[in-house]
């Protein structure tokens, strides 16, 4: 069985995923084959070698033409957030598998807009939150399951990076609200809080604050790009949040801090997680992304402690497909993971987590944090 | 030059207390000798022994007495949080020198009319907030006064326990919001709070949100005591938060995350804090409380890292007393640390940092979290 | 340019080679591009489908032929250890380019017929000591070579590996002298032995002790395997080493401590290696291969720490064609870089390091060591 | 029940031992109490204000007179390595009892004359291996009690330390041999041998390399001491090892390596040990002394991870005297607990292990691998 896949966009995730495409049938030997057939991207200039470059078969510039073709499959979303909508709708419309980039849109409304129309459409469809396919957080989610971890009393999240601290770093899109719809927040709590809802369930009520350190940048030299170089002298409003704090409480009683930043020098993907129970307590930090840490209360207590797992073994998710015991895997093998996942899931029509209605409703959270951030107070999580 | 002292009190800190005035001198070599003249203790029976094995002189039963007695210099509060003032203000009237635990109070009422009493008084006062005399938490203060950390932009404190999971762990006196003010907040926030203002200055609005996971307790066989046994049957309310978390925005534009419970499976005593600036960033976490973690951005490029500074060189706050680098000083030591200071402030007529009023500040962010949490809102910190 | 690759084996080996000639081009758009041109294996049962799922495009059984193909540029030798000699000298014979997976023969006297082939043939031979290819060692040496740890006192090496412990766990070729050469030391001591002298130099003098724990073991259900299944009764004689510990000293006055064991319960990956000098210090472990642990003596005093650099900047070696900071990469992806040197090194008609007379003076070491173990006592590192 | 203490030598040691017989009866409440009668040095300029400092009731200068005083029970030898024979053996013959600092003596002829000594007159002694009253080590020791290790397949030793790398450094009486029979081996190894011993048994044979590294420095301006400073111009030869690394067998069948070396760049306390098992392994450091690590094959697969156990509770040795869990101790408490178990084993007639004839069988190893070290050989440990 094949699956034709267009990717549209060509940037940072389009390199992960165009990767993903071209090992997941290798490493996990899945019935469902991707054939690389369409990238798709509007800057043909640089999709052009691109594409040769990754093995996609053919270069398109109107995603609109792309996605109702009908050698295509799958739509693989990769471009910047601002366009997720509008691509995932004609997806659906024309009946397509898709996965789309997180986070899944510019706000609540927008990604239920996509959720109607891919449940109107009955099409299969996924959200790229790849951490949940990162072993060890995989692993987190199976001991809770398990009941290791009891009843829950906290969540402690932060995503932590630096990479826009020097003022003189360019107003790249990622700082353009029109085109991301925020900063730190949709980049990086759209990641925790998705870790946060797959460990540990729904929050119902946050209070946030939006900051913005650097308020003028100067303009990049092109247009679009994560590390686009700076123009001479002109310089831009910076639009979106640099940091994004917020307290929560969770339907089951646990509460919860969440941090986003770009501003947390020395941290370059501080992706972390904690969460505390009565028996057990589980962290996990992206840097580290081999490991879990895990702190069993039903030990003997002179042996207690917090054990490092190198969640590296044969019997750890998604480990049987890679390496011997030790010898760890990488960030682009959470994207391969994925890509396997949603092959095996395309092949046996099985629902992909999160769909578009689970990521909508981390899309309800970072509305709500946005919302409370901006009024200053305590707001209830609406309901998806 | 001897410095009599009175201790007020003999629980977990009045042994922490003992153990310094016994070892200051001799480590540090101080000019002013503490004379151990009285132990005070309403609780005879448990104070007789304690003053036997610490070497206090005599016993006492009323502190009213104790801090006007004539051979008395220095009064060591070591109560529970309900006493802290009326001792404090007695013993300001007196003339005595002063030195209390933390919290400095019930609330930022009293602490407010015990700054006026020792102002009017014009006697040394000194709050035990002993994590500042942690060689680590120093060395931290000073690079940031050394300006290695540039503009700051977050803070990110939490302190961390486990000790009050179980149910049947008993009501004692920290349970009780009379005795105590308030449970993990006066308890473990107090630090964090004065930790944050020692290294980056006053907070200015926070959003609070206070906790009980376990609403009944069995009543303590004694009615008071840190562990004290389950009484068979009997429960009681408890009346204090078991976990509080807080944002904060600090006056100098610095955002920060604070959070304080003892429902943090697996953390035994997990104070710790970090900060972010633009050139550098620092980590400290009190259970490995001889380290300093920092982020120099001003290294060369392919250089930079987290290092891990063990601070117990010569060069390092406070460790020229103790041993050679690398023979690693444990929690005792930081009050000996601070007994050492009092005692060289008081033969150089220097002022103790926190003193009252500094303390009051802390006092003040504790009270508006509180105050927050129960309103429900964004409360400003009230000036002190 | 295309290099047209003949891979001899399809074991683990040849698992992570197949991946690097995939990726290599793409990562790192190297102007030699490879075609995988022949599998061969003398398995053809295991081969037929692993050249399908891996892309190579035929597959042939007899190696003899394959390295005399007209259409091979190069030569893959990933087969277990007693048949790289003959492979790599006929593929020499043939005028054919080769990549020799570690360590390089069976023994120094193969070793160095090896190396007398490819200079008489002056053919392109490179080793496959990917640990080179870690980011973070090829920083140490870069370190090393700018003067920052000045004068080396001491290197402190250890592979510690876990997966035989159980005495059941049958005899795989790994356990057969006739196939392996050695146990834990060829296999686990050739890396570290490679790394030591990448870093610091060669040695002089070894003093060595090898070890067989288990006795013997039941015979494997396969004949060849990694993870061959015990066959019931049956058992054969270990007879290699479990672990083998060595005392070396160094040409520039250094002195070592190394060993390689598979009984180190509790170690995966375990390859470590620490060097300290009078300038500072460094030590890498592969379980956090992403790091590089560096102690700088010249910092101020109070600020001299262990500091870790991540090495995913893009100023780290091979990194600017991965991922951005903090996005770590994994095991097989040293491969990748290792095919991406080899495939510049092709184009540019420069040597790899090591070749196969750098790895033969690992070697001679490794045989050195063996010596001394069998006789009981110093042995002088031959030269080589 | 009073014990009369006479400590010879008011050195580093010499505070150390002062601290304990000060803080040993409060903490652990102990039936014996010791009273600190004398301080016996001959450099009395320096003793009169240490014992005034400390509480020694009164200086002598006479070891000889001293150790014959009818008011003294105990003598405490913390003398340079070259007066412990001498001193304990005036000390047995007056019928005292002795606590000697380690290595027990110069070499195993003089340990052995001590053990004869000391069985002769049948006094309590004891030989000050502190690093055995670290709660962590002792919880190490207590675990391969309860079997959790199983067969000991690897013992992996080393004590780094790095404060004489500087050549400017004198020489003082630790590089002295006549003063101190050895280096960095007496100092350093003797701890982890004794370690080692004490947790997994004896060795059997060694091989082992010196090396000085600087062979020349300048001479002290003070005769004494361990930090005297350099004088100018005058240089002095240096007699004894900067580093000694050895192999070891053990009569169980395990392997060994150690190391000692004061040229370990970055290392400042770095006492370390790992005991691998075939059901688990130990790790313990002294720099993080409060932890010991843990790898417990027992349990399920996916779990398995090398745990940090925060040796603070309770429920590990020696902690019940101490503070709450995570409120960690530090360096001098482990002579506290030295303290305690001697007053507790002179009140209650027990022997204190190790004792001299415990501590002969470390000599006998120390010696053996000198040996080993000037014979360039192999060299069976003597049997004690």
């Amino acid at each position: 069985m094949n699956v034709n896949v267009a990717m549209i966009g060509s940037g940072f995730m389009g390199k992960a995923h165009s990767n993903a495409w071209q090992r997941a049938h290798i490493y996990f030997n899945t019935e469902a084959k991707p054939v690389m057939k369409v990238l798709c991207d509007n800057n043909t200039a640089a999709a052009v070698p691109f594409a040769k470059l990754w093995g996609w078969q053919r270069v398109e510039s109107d995603y609109k033409k792309t996605v109702k073709s009908a050698d295509i499959d799958l739509v693989d979303i990769c471009t910047p957030n601002n366009l997720h909508a509008e691509v995932a709708i004609a997806a659906a419309e024309a009946g397509k598998a898709i996965l789309c980039e997180k986070p899944l849109a510019m706000n609540l409304k927008q990604a239920l807009a996509m959720v109607k129309a891919v449940k109107k459409a009955k099409v299969f469809n996924a959200v790229s939150f790849n951490y949940r396919r990162v072993p060890a957080v995989a692993l987190a989610r199976q001991l809770i399951q398990e009941g290791r971890l009891g009843r829950i009393f906290h969540v402690r999240a932060a995503y932590l990076q630096d990479w826009i601290i020097d003022p003189n770093f360019p107003l790249v899109w990622r700082l353009n609200k029109s085109v991301s719809g925020s900063g730190a927040h949709g980049d990086l709590n759209a990641h925790i809080i998705d870790m946060a809802r797959f460990l540990v369930g729904e929050m119902t009520e946050v209070v946030g604050d939006a900051k913005v350190f650097i308020k003028e940048r100067p303009l990049p030299q092109a247009a679009v790009g994560l590390s686009g170089k700076a123009s001479a002298g002109k310089k831009g409003k910076v639009t979106v949040d640099d940091a994004v704090t917020f307290l929560a409480r969770f339907a089951n009683g646990a509460i919860g801090t969440f941090e986003a930043t770009r501003f947390a020098q020395g941290h370059k993907n501080g992706n972390r997680i904690e969460v505390n129970g009565d028996k057990g307590s589980l962290y996990f930090h992206f840097e580290d992304m081999n490991e879990l840490q895990f702190f069993d209360n039903t030990d003997p207590k002179h042996l207690q402690g917090w054990r490092t797992i190198l969640a590296t073994e044969g019997v750890h998710p998604y480990i049987s497909a890679w390496w011997p015991a030790g010898h760890i895997i990488g960030y682009e093998n959470t994207f391969v993971n994925q890509a396997a996942d949603v092959l095996m899931e395309l092949a046996q029509k099985k629902k992909h987590m999160p769909d578009f209605e689970d990521a909508a409703k981390t899309q309800a959270v970072l509305d709500a944090v946005l919302d409370s951030a901006k009024k200053h107070a305590w707001v209830d999580v609406p309901k998806v």
